[in-house]
Formats: C-alpha cells, sequence, structure tokens
C-alpha cells in the first residue's frame, strides 16, 4: 500500500463515494463490477475511478473489472473505517439531533456515545442509544463514554469556547458545524464544515447558467 | 474578467471563505489587508490566497495589500451573490429546521420562502418569515413564492422522487441534503451533500496519527 500522507481531500470523498456505491452493490448482489458499470449506475467517471484507485494497488482485472467485496473490503481498510469512532455531540438543538440522526448512519464506522447541551429541557434525555448530559460534565463524559471525535453543533458565538473545552476534556479530533471558522488551538484534528459553501456553488452554477443565457423559459415566471 | 468555467469547486470554496473573513474584516473595520495577514488572522495559505485570485484580475497592491471593500465586493459578484437566491426547503424535520436557520444567515444573499412537508403536524405552521405548506401543493408553492433552489431535507428512501417533483414544479437547481444519492434527471443543476464524508475524513486523519504512533498518551483510557 502506498504512502497516503499527500492524499487530497478531494480523492478521500471519491473514495468515500466509490465505498458507498460498493456497499450498496454488495446489498444488490453484485459480485463484479467494471468501472464503466460503475460509472454509469452512479455518475461518475470511469476513467477518474480506474485513476484514484491505482494510486492504492492493483485492483481491477482487464475486462473483467473489480471483485466487489474485495474491494469495498480495500477501501474500507484504507479509509480508517474498519473500526468503530465513537462520537459525542455538542448542541441538541435542531442541527444536533438531524447530525445525531445522520451521522450514525454508516455500516458501524461512528457510533453517537454521549451529547452535551446546557438546556435544562435537553440534559437528562435519553436518546435510544445515547443520552443528553450537561456541558459543565465534558470532561467526565469523554472519559466514561470514550468519545473520541467531537461534533459542534453550537450557535457560530459558542463555537471557539467549545472547541476549547473538547479540546481540554480529552477529545481526539473535532469536527464543526457550527457556521464558524473556529481556530485550532492544539494538536486535535478539527475540520470546519460550512454548510452554506454547498449553497453558495449551487448559486454560482445558475448565475454561471444566467450568464451564459440558458435557464429560465421552463419556469412559469419570475414569481 | 477571466472564463469562469473551468474553476473548480475547491477553489470556489476557497473564494466563499476569503469572502466571509473580508466580510468579518469590514465589520471590523478594516479596510486594506495583506494576502500574509489575511492568512495569518484566518489560518489561510497567503500564497494560495495570491494564486487564487491572480485568476480573476488585479487586486491587490504590491507592499500596500487588497482594498478590503473591493475585494468584497468584487468576490460578491464573481460568486454570484449580489442577488437574491429564493430557496424553498422539502422536509422540515430535524434536518430542515436546522438548515432554515443556517442557510439563510448569509448576507442576505439566500432567503427561504417556503418549506413543505407531509406531516400535517407541520403543515400550515409559520415560521416567522416563511410557512410550511402540504407537499401536494408543491407546483403551486414553487410558483408563488418565487423559489429557485430547492434544499432536500427528507429521508433518503424520499429523496429521488422528490428530486423529481421539485423538477416537475420549475424549480431551477437543487441542492440534497439527504444521505442519498440522488440522479439528475433533467437539465437542473443538483448537488449531492453527504455530510458522513466530512466525518471519514476526519477518521481518516486520526487514524492516519495512530499509524504513525501519534495521538493518544492524552487521553485518560481507551473507555
Amino acid at each position: 500500500m502506498s504512502d497516503l500522507e499527500g492524499i487530497s481531500p478531494l480523492t478521500l470523498n471519491r473514495l468515500s463515494v466509490y465505498l458507498r456505491c460498493l456497499r450498496h452493490l454488495q446489498v444488490a448482489g453484485v459480485r463484479r463490477v467494471s468501472s464503466q458499470a460503475l460509472a454509469e449506475r452512479y455518475l461518475l467517471s470511469a476513467h477518474q475511478i480506474r485513476k484514484d484507485l491505482a494510486q492504492f494497488g492493483e485492483f481491477g482485472i482487464r475486462g473483467v473489472g473489480y471483485d466487489v467485496d474485495d474491494l469495498a473490503q480495500h477501501l474500507t481498510t484504507l479509509l480508517g473505517l474498519d473500526r468503530l469512532y465513537r462520537l459525542l455531540i455538542v448542541g441538541m438543538g435542531n442541527l444536533g439531533n438531524a447530525l445525531a440522526h445522520y451521522l450514525g448512519f454508516n455500516q458501524g464506522a461512528f457510533r453517537v456515545v454521549a451529547a452535551v447541551d446546557r438546556d435544562p429541557e435537553r440534559v437528562g434525555r435519553d436518546m435510544g442509544t445515547f443520552r443528553v448530559y450537561h456541558v459543565d460534565e465534558l470532561a467526565a463524559v469523554v472519559r466514561r463514554s470514550g468519545a473520541e471525535i467531537g461534533v459542534l453543533a453550537v450557535p457560530a458565538e459558542a463555537a471557539q469556547e467549545n472547541y476549547d473545552a473538547l479540546v481540554a476534556a480529552g477529545i481526539r479530533a473535532v469536527l464543526n458545524f457550527a457556521p464558524a471558522r473556529v481556530k485550532r488551538t492544539a494538536e486535535v484534528p478539527l475540520k470546519n464544515v460550512d454548510l452554506r459553501i454547498n449553497l453558495e456553488e449551487v448559486a454560482f452554477v445558475l448565475r454561471q447558467g444566467e450568464l451564459r443565457g440558458e435557464a429560465g423559459g421552463e419556469g412559469e415566471g419570475e414569481g
């Protein structure tokens, strides 16, 4: 296996997508698939698939394709998804609740083990597979639950202090969904996710269409 | 201004981040900023900033830096954010509610004008600046509200049918947050956003740290 240090986030994301497609094929009972068939079925690029996978070894057999189980297993290991990651959610408003349902849905690699909030209405709530604790107990919750990844789902103005609190509590990595850019203050990996950027990307595509004089004509008016 | 056709999503995302930083500086009353200062303050790369901006013209003055207002205005136009985009949210569960609060928070470029759901408990609800309608009224809601971008926040199994319904209703672009890869069936731009990919990226970084023998040692145990 080659060195993964220099792998770009974009490649990583594509590998994640390939793995999801392969799992879908597994469920459907498909045993072998060519890059061409994979690309057509899931709207991907066959050339890109071959190029991405070639970085990590020889998988496909020319004219035969990839063994679905083998490749899925290999990508799972490559992406570090062959073990369980315990998640702790900070902030159980709408976003935290949505993420709790959303993020765990991942073939067992991720499990929400606890959440914290400061709202007395939410503290103590039993979410089925985990419980909501008071944020003041954060350090104890991280220790007891074995949580490794903290997921920030708090308002923008509370993001930095909660990142700092997670670091102090001994969390090993942080994923920030709050609409604020958090500053990494320690040797704890941090990823800032700004959901609005996706919207700006769509707006950009729409606008480019307008500038080229496409779009319109199908709608019934400007509203 | 150069052609924007070939601009990559990664560059686009960086331009969005720069714009957000510039707006932050505007609020702080800063009038001029060098790529160096911008990079240090917001944990970016000065070289990357100069390279990205150079694609679109001559902005900075050597030794003086960028005019914050000018550059912010330019990026706003470049990204197509100098007009209002009307959003319609499909599915008002936790995710839809979270997105409604989150996506509108964008200096006026995006406004949620309506939502639809099929749950009688949610239909008819007044969300302050918009209302929740029954999904059966989708076409009429799109027409009346002037919604241009549909935001899918429905369960995975309902994603494709709701995309199709949005297209039939005359929406101009779709952003899909449901954890399912939707297939674009018409000339309507579609972006699939999989929030779990961010988690996988963090897990990957953690795992790489482990493989190099970093990490650990700070926590108090394995849980």
